[in-house]
């Protein structure tokens, strides 16, 4: 069962990149780890390529000392205007998005405009979009298909997609030691018809 | 004919996102600006799917100053471990790195083994892989496939490939005002052999 302790969205330290050290400890592993995790362990074994995209910044000034790397020293978050990970399994284009909620909602607030309608496009031009969505309270992690979300995002009277509806509509993912978090066994079932491979 | 007068590598002004501003005059464009301008093209015109990833930073040390947004103080550049361009066209995954050279020659070292690794997981993986090379001094800009230059990394005596290689193998990039570089007719000639769409 995951506990995702940490929902702060302006975390200063930023982990894009699937080698690095990780600087939780125990168990206090973020939504981010676990798919970084589930990402090298299906690179490793030649499942799929799949990265999460570096966090977009805006660079204003650098500094270059002598005989030293550049040195960014002003810099800016920027919004993103797509998700967070996207690759290749099984020949398909994949493209998702991850969220943490410690409601049993998942609150639109929590995905941007841009988002959503690049996950739109995505399923236009035949790729695989989806959502995966951490309830941190119970520990339960699903896989929801994007259309389900673009569709509510735009058409629902409510701001959130419920607990019992993402349960409904989306596919619990299965989790274990390595990987972490399978959810290409969820695509394997729900997008790959013939079965595992 | 395209001049891309810019060859420093590590410009501190960095254009990662396709809707910013462009900050160079007259025709002084750089090969990232007119692959992010042709790809905002087929955005635009719901052609494809492709972005520039964000350059990736290795953020040191954050500030929160009161009632503004968290500034970055320290960061640094990192490697990329993948190449800088992907997404989906005509349902396919297309993956791709975009390098210019002022010489005859492409000289490996302008591509780094991560990235050479990278291209050849995604051609084994049944993605479009392929490097688009810009020849600043003839203004000529080809696209290669990536297993020729994968093969030429790994199995090649010297350390380049030559002009005449790569426009032997490869293929020269139309050019044109909308898009600057209609890459994608390429993949439509080439790698979707039913005709254009």
């Amino acid at each position: 069962m995951v506990n995702y302790p940490n929902m702060k969205k302006s975390q200063p330290i930023i982990h894009e990149n699937y080698n690095e050290k990780h600087y939780t400890t125990h168990r206090g592993m973020s939504l981010e780890e676990d798919i970084s995790m589930s990402n090298q362990y299906y690179l490793a074994n030649d499942k799929a390529v799949i990265y999460k995209k570096p966090t977009p910044v805006q660079i204003v000034k650098v500094d270059y000392p002598k005989r030293e790397a550049a040195k960014i020293v002003e810099a800016y978050y920027k919004t993103p205007s797509t998700t967070d990970y996207n690759g290749i399994y099984r020949g398909k284009y994949v493209d998702f998005e991850a969220k943490e909620t410690r409601a049993m909602t998942f609150p639109f607030s929590n995905i941007s405009k841009h988002q959503i309608d690049h996950l739109a496009r995505i399923i236009k031009h035949g790729g695989i979009a989806f959502v995966i969505i951490a309830f941190t309270k119970i520990g339960e992690v699903y896989l929801l298909d994007a259309s389900y979300m673009v569709d509510e995002y735009y058409h629902a009277t409510r701001q959130s997609m419920t607990y019992d509806t993402i349960k409904s509509l989306g596919h619990l993912i299965p989790q274990g030691y390595q990987p972490r978090l399978d959810y290409l066994k969820v695509l394997d079932m729900f997008y790959f018809k013939e079965g595992n491979k």
